[in-house]
Order: C-alpha cells, then sequence, then structure tokens
C-alpha cells in the first residue's frame, strides 16, 4: 500500500509508471525513443520532482502538442508578474478542474496547491467547495469569477471586472484567472477523454509536514 | 501545520474543536451541558478514534434530531446483513456527497472509505469522478445507481434494478445503496446548511500505512 | 371511484391497502408480524386519521429505519418551538418534493397542508410554482430557501440568513426549514426508490370543507 | 373555504372573477366591451361549464390573439381523427405544463384529465412524476416524448418516431403529441407572464364521483 | 453551391423545394391540393419573397393548424402598435429560437433580422450570443427577458416587468415579448419535430448590399 | 454596409481594425511594437487572407501565449495525419464553439467549414443544431462525440471510442476529435472573457461562390 515509490534508478530505457494500472487509455513512449528536448524535459522534472508526472508521459505521445502544451503552461504558471501567488494559480486549476470532474489535475495541482500554499487541508477544501473553504474573500472572488469561465463563460461580462477590481485584481490578474481556467479546462478534456491517470505520488504530497 | 491533534487529556467541560475556525454556524453545546446519552456517546467515540467527530458536535444543538440521525445512521452503515462492504457503503457516501458538494461527509466519510477499502487512493478517485476510479465493474455500477438515486431519483425504474441484479446485488441491497445516498443526501443538505466542518484529523486518515 | 375509503374494521391480519396498486416495490409486512411498537404506532395513527398511511406500511419493512425515520419526523414536524406553524412546515415539504419528484410527499404532505392551512387549492399551487401562489412574503422567503437547500444546498450562505432574518425568521426557524427540507429530501429519494404509493385517500383530503 | 361558486346570474357586465386574487396581471375587459363574436364563446362556455375559465378572459385583452389561440386549440384538442383520446390529450398538457411550471395549465387541464379519464387520481400523478402515475406503457411512452419535445426538442429524431409506432402511435398521432405539447408551452409561458390564475373551481372538478 | 433560386416560373402544380433534401419529415401537400385561402396565401408570399418560405408548404400539411398558426403570427408580428420594431421582433424570435435549437426560425428569421435592422452581422451575433452583439442596452433587456420566458418562464416576476420599464418598454411591449417569445417557442418544437429545413435562400437574404 | 474591406496599404503602424467596434476588451498592440516573429506571422496571414484576424492582434497583447497558443493550434489544425479533413476539423469547432456560446470562434471558423466543405449552408447549419445538419452518420457521430467532449467530459469512455470505431475513426482520429474540442474550449473561455470580436470579413466568406 502507498509503494508508489519512484523507482531509485530509474532507467532512461523505461517510463516510470508507478503502479500496475495504466497512466494513458493511449501508447506511452519509451524515455529512450523521444525527441531529445522532450526526453530533456522530463530527466529534469524527475531530477527535480523525484518522478515523471504521468501528464509529461501521456502527452509525449503526440511531440508537437506536448511543446505547445508545455509552452503555453510554463507561460501562464510560471509568469513573475501579476498579483496572482502560485498558490492561486494552483487554486484556480484545483477549483475549476473539480467542476470539470477531472482527477488527473484535481490531485496532482492539489498537491501543488497544498505546497505552495502550506495549508495541508485547502485542495480537498477548494476541491469539493469552495465555499466552504478557508480562503480569504479575494480567493473567494477569484474563485468565483473562475467557476463563471469554466462553466458559463458566454455570461461573463463587465460586471465581473469590476468585482475583481474591488477586490484588488487588475485587468491583466483577470486575463490571467480566465486564462488559467481555460488552459486547464482544455486539459481536464484532453485527461478525461485518454483516462490519463495521476501518479500515486502526488495523492500524499504536500499532507504531511515536510520534517515529520 | 496539521497540528490538530486531539489534545492529550480531553476534558469533559469543552468540546474538543482541532482549529481555530468554528464547525458549525450554530452554537456548540459544552459536553457537560449535554444529556447523560449523548456525552456517553460522545465519549465513547472519542475513546475509539482519538477525537469527536465534528458532526456529533454540531448536530448536539438539538438533542432530539441528534438521537434520530444517529439511529438511522446507525441502521443503515453498522447494518450486517446484505452484500454491502463497509467499504462499499462509504464509497457510496463519498461520491454521493461530493455530488452535494459536502465538504465534511467527502471529507470524514473518504477517511473512512481509505480505511475500510484499504486503498490510500480511492477516496480521492471517487470523489472527483467515480469512472476513472480504481473499482470493480460491482462498484461501478453500485455507484451509477446510487449517484442517479442522489441527482435525479424520480427515474429510477426497474431497469436499474435488473442491472444492479446482474452484478449480484439483490433487492435488499438496491434498498440499502438508495437509503445510504438518501440518508446522506439528508446530512449533506443540512452540513451545508450550518457550515459544518469536518476536523483536521480526517484530512490524513488512511493515507499512510500504520506501520510505517 | 374513490372507493378508497378504510375498510370498517381493519383486522390486524392484513395491511390496508386502498386499492389494487401495490404501495411499494418492497414486501409490505402484515401488521401481526411486526414488532410490537411499530404496531401500536400503526394503530395509534389508523385511529386517528382513519387508515393508515402507507409509508408506516412500507417502511416497517425495515424495522430499525422505520423507527429512526419516524423519531426524526416527529422531532421535526411535531416541535413545539419556533416560528413555524405546522402549515408552514407541510408547505416546505410540498413544494421541495415537487422538486423531487415524489409522488408520496407532495400527495401526502400536500393534504396535511390543506387542513393546517385552512386553504383548499394552496397545496397544488405550491406543488406547481411557489412562486404563484396564495402565500405570504414571509412564506415565500421560507420556500425560496428551502428550494435552494433542496436543489442547490453547496451554495447556501450568510446571505440567505439575512435575508431571511429580515423576514421574521430567527437561525433556528432556519435550521428548521432546513431539516425539514433535508429530511424530507431523504424521504423523496426513498419514495422513488421504492415506488412508494400515497394511499388513495390524501388525494381528496383537505379540498372540500368538513361541514359541507 | 371553497367558495368560488359561479356567482348565480353573472351580469354580462362584469367579468366573473371566482375569487379576490386577480386573474391576470393585465387589464380584463368588462363581457360587454369584448367583440360580439369573443363575448359569444365566453357566454357558450359559461352555458356549458357553469363558469368562464380565466384563460378566456385573460386573453381577450388581445382579441385578434385570443381568436387565433383557440383556433388553434380547437384544431388540436377537438381533432376528432387519430387515436390520441380526449384524455391522452389533457394527459398530454398535465405532464408538460408541470415542467414548465405553470400553474393554470396544470390545474385547469389537470382537471379535465380527471373528467375525461374518469380517474380522480390521475392528474395529480401525472403532474408531480408521470413515470409513477396509473398509466398504460403506451401513455408511458406519449409522455415520455411529449416531456421530450417540451425540454429538449432539438434532440428528437427517428428513434424517437420508431419507438412511439411500436406502441401503435402512426406519425399522424406523433405530430398531434408534438403540436399538443408545443402548443401549450406556449400557452404555460404566457400564462405564467401574466401570472394568469386557475378559476377556483378548477382545483375541485373531477375529484368526487357526481352522484355523491 | 447555392443554386437554390427559386425556379424562375413556379407551376402551382409542384411546392417549389429549392433543394434536394426533404423539407419536412410529414408529407408536403401540392399546391393543387391544398385549400384555396391556404394556396392564395403562399403565391402571395411567393410574389412578394420570391419563392415560398417552407414553414408555409410543411404546415399546410393541417390546414386548420396551418390558418391559426399563421393567424397568430400576422397577430404578434404584424402588430402596429407599440414600441418594438420589426426588428426588434426578429431580433426576439432569433435569440430565442437559437436557444431552442431550432434550424428554421434561426435561418429564416435570422434573414428578416438582417433585412429589418439592416445590419448584416447582427443575426448571426444574437444567434450565438446576443450578450456580445452590436445591439442597445434596451434591446439587451429585451433579449435578457425573451431567453428567461423561453428558458426559465416559471420564474418570471415584477422585477422583470420593472426592469423593462426603466428601458421604455409598457406593460403592452412586454406582452408582446413574452408572447412572440412564446408563439415562436412553439414553432420551434413543432419544427424540430417534423424536421422542418429553412430554403436555401434564408442562408444568404440580407447579408449583402443590395446595390452591390 | 459590410464595409469592412481591409484597408488597401496596410501600414505597419496601425492594426487593421475593420470596424469601430473594439475587437478586444484589452489593449491590442501596434504591428511596429510587437516581437519580430509575431509582426511576420501577421503579415503572413494579412498576405494569404488579406486580413489580419482578430484573434492574432487580441492575443498579440501577450506574446508569450500567442506563442503557445498558434503552436498548439497548428498541431491540431494543420496536422497532416489521420482520417479528419479540414473541413471535419472546422466543422468540430463550430459546434461546440456555439455550445459555448463564443462568438469569434462561431463565426471565423464557421467560414472556414464554408471554404473547406464547399458547402455554404453548412456553418449555420452546425452552430445551430448539427443534428438537423447536411452531414454524414460519420460526421454526426463526430460531433455528437465532440459535444460530449465539450460539455461533459467526465462520462467518456470505452463505448464512445467503439462506436466511433464503427464509423471508421481510430484511437488517434478520437485524439484529434478530443484535441480539438479541447483546445477550442480553451479559445471559447478566452475569447468571451475578453469579448474577442470576429472581424467582419468572416461572416460573408464562403456563402458566395468565387465566379459569381
Amino acid at each position: 500500500m502507498m509503494s508508489a515509490q519512484p523507482s531509485p534508478q530509474p532507467s532512461s530505457q523505461s517510463p516510470i509508471q508507478s503502479s500496475s494500472h495504466p497512466i494513458s487509455r493511449f501508447p506511452v513512449p519509451e524515455l529512450a525513443d523521444l525527441p531529445d528536448d522532450i526526453r530533456q524535459m522530463m530527466l529534469a522534472v524527475q531530477e527535480k520532482a523525484g518522478f515523471i508526472p504521468n501528464v509529461f508521459l501521456a502527452l509525449a505521445h503526440r511531440p508537437a502538442e506536448f511543446r505547445a502544451f508545455f509552452a503555453y503552461h510554463d507561460a501562464l504558471m510560471l509568469k513573475e508578474t501579476g498579483s496572482l501567488t502560485k498558490a492561486d494559480r494552483e487554486m484556480i486549476v484545483t477549483a475549476t478542474s473539480a467542476k470539470n470532474g477531472c482527477l488527473y489535475c484535481v490531485v496532482a495541482h492539489g498537491a501543488l496547491l497544498r505546497i505552495y500554499a502550506k495549508q495541508p487541508l485547502i485542495a480537498d477544501q477548494v476541491a469539493v467547495n469552495h465555499l466552504k473553504a478557508d480562503i480569504t474573500p479575494r480567493q473567494k472572488a477569484m474563485l468565483d469569477f473562475a467557476v463563471k469561465v469554466c462553466v458559463n463563460s458566454q455570461e461573463v461580462n463587465e460586471d465581473d471586472y469590476a468585482l475583481l477590481h474591488r477586490h484588488g485584481f487588475d485587468d491583466e490578474d483577470i486575463w490571467d484567472i480566465a486564462a488559467i481556467t481555460a488552459f486547464f479546462g482544455m486539459s481536464n478534456r484532453i485527461a478525461n477523454a485518454i483516462s490519463m491517470r495521476p501518479n500515486d505520488e502526488f495523492f500524499l504530497m504536500g499532507r504531511v509536514p515536510r520534517n515529520k
């Protein structure tokens, strides 16, 4: 139980799948067969995280889409301007991915949310019902808007902008909230369609203090 | 972080609230002020679990309702006949409470599900999307029916019974599935209306092997 | 037509079913086979109402659940404190049971609503569209909230409490509205799942002045 | 209570409103002020029914629309060909008007349904949940289709026709079902928009045997 | 491509169908077989428009319904009082027919909207999302209300009237908006049920300036 | 009217906005201020199409997102393998963008659909109700699946794959359908959030034969 440790010396010959369950309905390429740039990205993330998140492995089936996906992801999630913190961004992903019933994103980004927010309970709260979560009024307004973009974007209007302005978000922040929601709405649909499975590691990350 | 340990020597003078957040929008009675039978129930559960689940404390505000609630709960969840395992029952609660956006029940019963199923990943899977969970076809049929009772009970019909029969459920099992779903649908609505907060302890229970 | 009179001398040998249609998809026990306490409850209600409402007969299939169900029912519906009248309570049940498509509860509690409110038209109005019913603004606010708890409890918030306060409801009244809605949401789901049929008697009760 | 008897000698000077509640949000014309053809229609229906249904009075505010409305109504509801009985037609109206939350049509056409079907319980059953009503499989198929036309007409397809054919409906019957549903969908929306109130008389019609 | 020109000398012997696709799932009568009044109507519209809109041909299968339909249509759409312009009326039809997924009405009335409004882009804007269309605040309020009558008429209330009053609509205008929406809601459902096909001519009408 | 011709000699100084309406709620950069690679892309598309689609201008506000967006777009839409034709791809975009109420994508991709399919009526048909469009059974299955991914991706399962296989789609085609739907679901949400306006040119493209 919970044996899903990354194998100690990952070979570049085989993708590391942390359980016996398939991680995608589609073929998952061997690391050795991947284009260099994609393999390097995977080894870098593995170095940093200790394992390769399955989204890398599953999307590598389509290298051109892989590259565009992560370029877009990084443009939104690693962006260094604006008032959204890393925790805010992951909170948006967690809340909206739950609305879309996307197991991969709720679990993987919920883990990141716990880590960035340093709140071990926050991801489950936000995934089940952000209205009952331990968040600030500013974050509630942010998630209310993200959920609207997620489920009813056609009714977004100036009143939404005005309300967010009152909570200190500027127009560029609002673009960020909308774009993150939209990007992960795409990710959610792909993950659902190909049955992308979250790595077992994510379920526990950020729940237990490091120095326990 | 994660400091929510039950205090070592709980006094019968004060309810044990494991964080600074209120556990209910309504007054939570002191243990000393409760009717004897209710206080005894609480001390018994505390002895066993190490803490008093907040549903006991929150519903104690209404003793007559408290007694009926737990009598009903026990009739359905501690029932020793039929083919539903304890894990099956908690799985029904987790899946349907997620549909109702009930933070308390998803977190508390998700913990019980992890423990009874001995599967640390199962609760998050079932809460986000039971169609992507590591469950058997029999459990999938059970949850499909539970979700139908939860969101669209008026269309339940003989075809639903026939399908469940093919998975080995008999009529009494089907009553159990429906009644558990219905009972926790009640619980979900009360918890949402009174902002009942899950104990911090539940979030981590069953995620880490005991003998780690 | 409308011959559904209770037979004049009900034998304890046979449940009184007022028509040829089954009253439940599940077995209905003989009065003689029931535990004493349950049989006594049935005879008492029969004495008072002139017939045994089918919910007693149908739920008697599960004695432990029967006892908890009626204990809960009585705690909410026979409660003597708070500002909700008996008519208010039945109005909540009628309106929310209609949203859940529960034939038993709309018909049986609609009858009680007519009787308690002494308004022969009110139950049909509330069941079809409470916004067009002959009710007070206070009752409209009560039903608006009950419908929200019924269909979207996860979004209940402090604004709902504040609005009800302005109509003279205090927090305890609001708990009552929510709990009645939640309890009958459970009842609706069970009744739909087991095809519980309302007694023919209920359809006409309270529609014709007694002294006609 | 239930005092809503038609006044004994209706004057052509004043519309007969059977209660103190307005029957429409819009002005209701005096009989004397109406065009001859419309006044004659009203007197004829009053002669036959004992009262003037409020739909006549409310729509008379717009004589051209009134004439087209009743011409359409009669073409569909008094049609003498095809296999739909008068009870079938009123059953369609009752079931679909309930989906649209139209108090006037559920109450008025529910009364007609009870009378034509000679089943005093049928209208309440169909209004709350036709899947639990005392109807034939043919009538269930008819109502399933009517409800689809009512709430999701854009997905009507050949499979719907084939299923109805298997129940003995021919294409012309299917046109009838769809057109009745569509016409009363219009009527429901107008009635809701102008708060058209059903005559008190309708609520009790057909519930008590004539020769009681 | 786009060959759907009305044949130059239409014979009264054959209905003019502008493509090889059937225009209705039901039989379409020959002009020669139609009652005189209906044939005269068709020839008149053909004279004016250059072709016979398929709604005339498809509904002629039911002469009594045809007459009532067009009498109602003309009462609402050719009405010469009130503040709704012809463009306003067609805009209501286009927006609400899109909500009902009715191909015939979106295409045919979208064409009329373009012509009356003299705005070649307006129909596509209103059909996809009226909130992003080049319309006035008054027209936006009108369409918001029409969409409410279309999808949720049971919640229409005095606040809706008050809001429209503030935009300069009087009660009679509001009746018009509601009745047009309701009438075309009927038309949409019939068209969907019988697969009524819009004439090819409509798709291009009003998109290109006449004097191009 | 319809004056939206690209200005004859576009200066690199000013973005070409074809009407007085803003094309985005956010600032639209001057061509001269853009990074070289982005300006070159715009000039290339302008050379080919005769105008710069507003999506280029609106997204250029965020260069990093712009680059990832078009890289992803091209990977999916310019892909040269698989059985989806260019018309199939644009049909998916048109149908799903209509579900999301995205004016930009319905109008712009509807234009491309008309051109690739050489069917001037097809885009309006697919946008309003693909079930009534002039498409093949294979295309209908493709759009049914795309709509499911668009509105309910969490329920995608093996039955969906099996059905598409029966219509000749292989797994890679299914990935394409899902990914195109997902990508434009992102695009729809961004366009709705920033009020991206389609160029006037798109509305008429592909509706009139070239050699008219």
